[in-house]
């Protein structure tokens, strides 16, 4: 199984560990010291060696950081996480609500004055500048240090040696040599010598590589130094290259990861760098060199995005493959008796499904597998403790992907276990609103995220609800399943381009009781313009994901007719692209999942 | 009447006048001069006084502004104005399209360097903060000077001096003293000493007055400064005040505009001062008199905006009153002959049924009578140069409102003249569908306009097509008929509040040939929270308008069975609210327009 279902972690430790922490701060003259969840890549999964944060709190999060005082520990956590910290750290642990309250605010309120340190290689110079901004004109520091977590931790795993391979053309669509042609031609309009590129997926997608230095996401660590005549450095341990055979021509040279910084000093002329990925320590480096640098976007994070035709065909394929794997999964959940399963058990049919596919490199994160109440919870994570049997009359949310050589998949679907509450249908339907009310969406050039988001929300609004989290967020191609710079988000400014790819998937929770959320993914397209337009071109969103909706929640009087044709369109498009990919039980089953409405 | 049907101006003045203005550059020895259309109150309406953007150039749109150098220059205009600038200015003047094109950036590629004049007075903090900012690093600079416009001016009108009067509070509904006391807790909450207010809807407001000294809207011109103990300074001429009568009690002293600076100086302690409205004069008092100042939002900006209970109940009432005075209207133009009708006589005819009301105090704005290609102009006024006769088979665009003692009104209906194409019906149904879609809308606290506006354009985007302004406006309580600070638009970041007024006004507009806009005025109310909710409070919008919509120009297959119910339930109420007000001809004409579709 790719998917553990281990405790991670417990709270007794941290005691100990933080008095350890505490010791070493003290010994540096130091009044506090950062822990993030992140590594110098600042990717969303870090390898087992950069779970400081899960190893000194317990806590396991995606998210979130801990400020260690001498008198008290903060464990700074989001809206996702609140109720699982309570369970993951002990009581000398404080739990703080972040982002109301800011490292900032809290530094300041807790600590006073003092010197707080921080690993530069963990942090971004956006973020670092956030800080200091906020802690101007107070009687707080900020010193650069080595990592005190790494001095303490005595079996901290060794970093991350994942072997980097080539992924071939007929995947990625665009050879890195365009790729890399492209970026140059950018530097060179801005006038730029070179960019300094350190975000794993930008790194794979520029040189058309995948790795394996952390699970569920092909990325490799590494950084990579991009001039504008085209020519690459690539700095990576050798021996996390040895299964490169012929991928590079000789215009990507070369370098361990240490001659970072004599190879920067080399570069004369402006170098670009991205704010939000960059680690403070490299900015050290190219200010000691006296380098001059500008602090643009990632020249690879538009490009990426933008999916090119093969990379679109590949996707449409994969998910094919990934909804017939659904399909058969859901068929098997219903035939199954009530009170016959276990959250676990549920998981490891789904990841057997998929593997039996003969194509899964990987699943693209662990499965959200959560029945009855832990279904409350976004980004339940089912282990040995928190396992649950799935009982009749309770709702099954399962959120889930495969990584593909072709593609990564990312689904929710919520099942009906028996007949469902009234209240419960009527929460259903109006998340399937939400979802239709996306998925029909056309748009002119220049809208983002923040001017749709309120369509996945107003058919729950209408009913005083809502959900805690944004709609969607970007997918990346054989990469990481979240991947940026566009979302379905309220805060989201990145304007909708040809190509993207989003996740729509708004949902509703109810502490305690049940969670629904539906998740499809979509591709931003040219829509046709009517014999009406005034506009020189509009959008559409393609729709990736075939997987018929659990009709048995669907209360048919909520919908209204536009509604009713998409839904009923779906499903017939779900029978016409399914049924010959699925065993002939499967396929009777589906028949009756997609009967219109 | 109240509307004038003039022209205002020629171009022909236009060259000597800005030779003139050029002589007096020379004369002060400066290389350019800005003429802004605003007053020194920053209201939307100048008093003749004030039209020194017309006068210099001919342009009398209600946004714009001239920078006159020696070689050159610029009239500034947006996108409401690109047409009407070209038949109003001489050659000697240069449209320029902005905000795409920045007075910066303007300035910049075509004075290189030198000195550009400036009226203090004219200008607000905020505007001359961001123009010093753009021209950081530039060889221009800024200086202030008295206005060269009105030394050339040799006839110019003299200010406005409007009587001021007492708002009676059966209308007001909140007393002068409870506004001021509640703005002085807000001061005293900020550790403020004092507020200074110039925006003429924020003086009426804070002390229930009404003025006289620009067209349609009450307003007043003037300055009051309210201390931290609800104490008021009255800066105004005091022939403007000898209707005053008892309004005031002792805590509001008189003071002549010249006292302004002198009032100033005594003021010990933090004083409060809005960045969006504030002449750059008064803060110059304040510098000179060393005085320390923050800026910060109008106070009365928002209190303002949140209606209270007999301001809305007024609202009703004169909503309805304006509503029959509608019907009234187009049932009258649906019973004159084809191309027996001029725009004018249109106006007139309407301006002249308001008035027959007998409480009609001034319409809140000239009204906008467009048929067949004038309607494509969003801000077309009607003179007799423009005037055309309304044609079968064209569409009649109307946008017009009342001022009442008991409320603003501004409502606007686009009217069938005959037999329409298609492609007109499907616009007017498309426009339809985004106004529906917006009074459908419930929605949660802290939502504003920019998560909203989308909801107008979806079914217009669908097609290709869109509008260019916003969706809507906040209005004033008897006073401007544009009132902020929310606003329904893709760049208002104000939450919605309960009691705010907002127009509901999508349109699209296909040049030279149709116009449509359909608009109504909606309350933010509290909505029932269903038996689901797990929000704490949601918002909906009251319709304020019931006047009916031309079922000619509706495609009934394009609705959607909400839409459909929607519009079904809005007629029926329209019926049910107008049929006693009516005359015994319009009441059958509204049972006709008003038939379930």
């Amino acid at each position: 199984m790719f998917q553990s279902f281990d405790q991670a972690t417990t709270p007794e430790h941290g005691p100990m560990r933080l008095a350890q922490l505490r010791a070493e701060m003290k010994r540096d003259g130091i009044d506090g010291f950062i822990i993030p969840r992140s590594d110098k890549y600042q990717g969303e999964y870090v390898a087992p060696h950069d779970e400081r944060l899960a190893w000194l709190t317990g806590f396991t999060g995606s998210a979130g950081f801990c400020i260690a005082l001498h008198s008290e520990a903060g464990v700074f956590i989001d809206g996702r996480y609140r109720v699982q910290v309570k369970a993951q750290v002990a009581s000398c642990f404080t739990p703080v609500h972040w982002p109301e309250t800011t490292p900032a605010d809290w530094l300041k309120s807790t600590l006073g004055t003092g010197v707080v340190g921080i690993d530069p290689w963990l942090h971004t110079i956006g973020e670092i500048e956030t800080l200091k901004k906020a802690l101007a004109s107070s009687g707080i520091t900020l010193k650069f240090c080595d990592n005190l977590v790494d001095r303490i931790w005595l079996d901290q795993p060794a970093p991350p040696m994942g072997k980097i391979a080539a992924y071939p053309l007929e995947f990625a669509g665009v050879s890195y040599q365009e790729k890399c042609e492209k970026v140059a031609a950018e530097l060179r309009q801005n006038n730029q010598e070179a960019a300094i590129i350190t975000l794993p997926d930008s790194l794979c997608w520029l040189l058309n590589v995948r790795g394996g230095d952390v699970a569920h996401n092909p990325v490799a660590h590494g950084f990579v130094v991009i001039d504008k005549n085209a020519h690459v450095k690539l700095f990576a341990h050798a021996e996390k290259l040895d299964q490169l055979g012929d991928h590079f021509a000789n215009d990507v040279a070369f370098f361990d990861p240490e001659d970072l910084e004599p190879e920067l000093t080399k570069i004369s002329g402006m170098i670009s760098v991205d704010g939000d990925s960059l680690p403070v320590a490299i900015e050290q480096m190219l200010t000691k060199a006296g380098k001059a640098y500008k602090i643009a976007q990632d020249p690879c994070a538009l490009p990426k995005a933008r999916k090119n035709p093969v990379e679109i065909e590949k996707a449409r394929e994969s998910h094919l493959r990934d909804a017939s794997v659904m399909c058969e999964f859901l068929a098997w959940v219903d035939a199954q008796p009530y009170g016959s399963l276990t959250e676990i058990d549920v998981a490891k049919q789904l990841e057997t499904m998929r593997r039996a596919t003969g194509l899964l490199i990987d699943i693209s994160f662990d499965s959200i597998v959560g029945s009855g109440p832990n279904a409350a919870l976004p980004h339940y994570r089912v282990d040995t403790e928190s396992n649950r049997t799935v009982n009749e009359g309770e709702v099954l949310l399962v959120d889930s992907g495969g990584q593909y050589l072709d593609g990564t998949t990312d689904i929710t679907r919520t099942i009906a276990i028996g007949a469902q509450p009234d209240e419960v249908k009527r929460a259903f339907t109006r998340v399937l609103k939400g979802m239709i009310a996306i998925s029909r969406l056309k748009f002119p050039k220049g809208i983002a995220g923040c001017d749709l988001d309120a369509f996945a929300r107003v058919a729950l609004w209408s009913a005083g609800q809502d959900f805690n989290h944004g709609t969607g967020h970007g997918v990346g191609h054989y990469l990481s399943v979240h991947e940026g710079p566009q979302r379905l988000s309220r805060i989201s400014k990145v304007p909708f381009e040809q190509g993207m790819f989003l996740s729509n998937e708004p949902g509703f929770y109810k502490e305690g009781h049940f969670g629904i959320r539906t998740e499809n993914l979509i591709i931003v397209q040219p829509a046709e313009l009517g014999p009406d337009a005034n506009l020189g071109a509009i959008f559409e969103f393609e729709t990736l994901t075939y997987v018929p909706i659990d009709r048995r929640m669907i209360i048919r009087e909520m919908l209204n007719s536009d509604e009713l044709t998409w839904l009923n369109a779906y499903h017939k498009t779900c029978r016409d692209k399914m049924n010959t990919r699925l065993s002939k039980e499967t396929a009777l089953w589906l028949d009756q999942a997609t009967q219109p409405m």
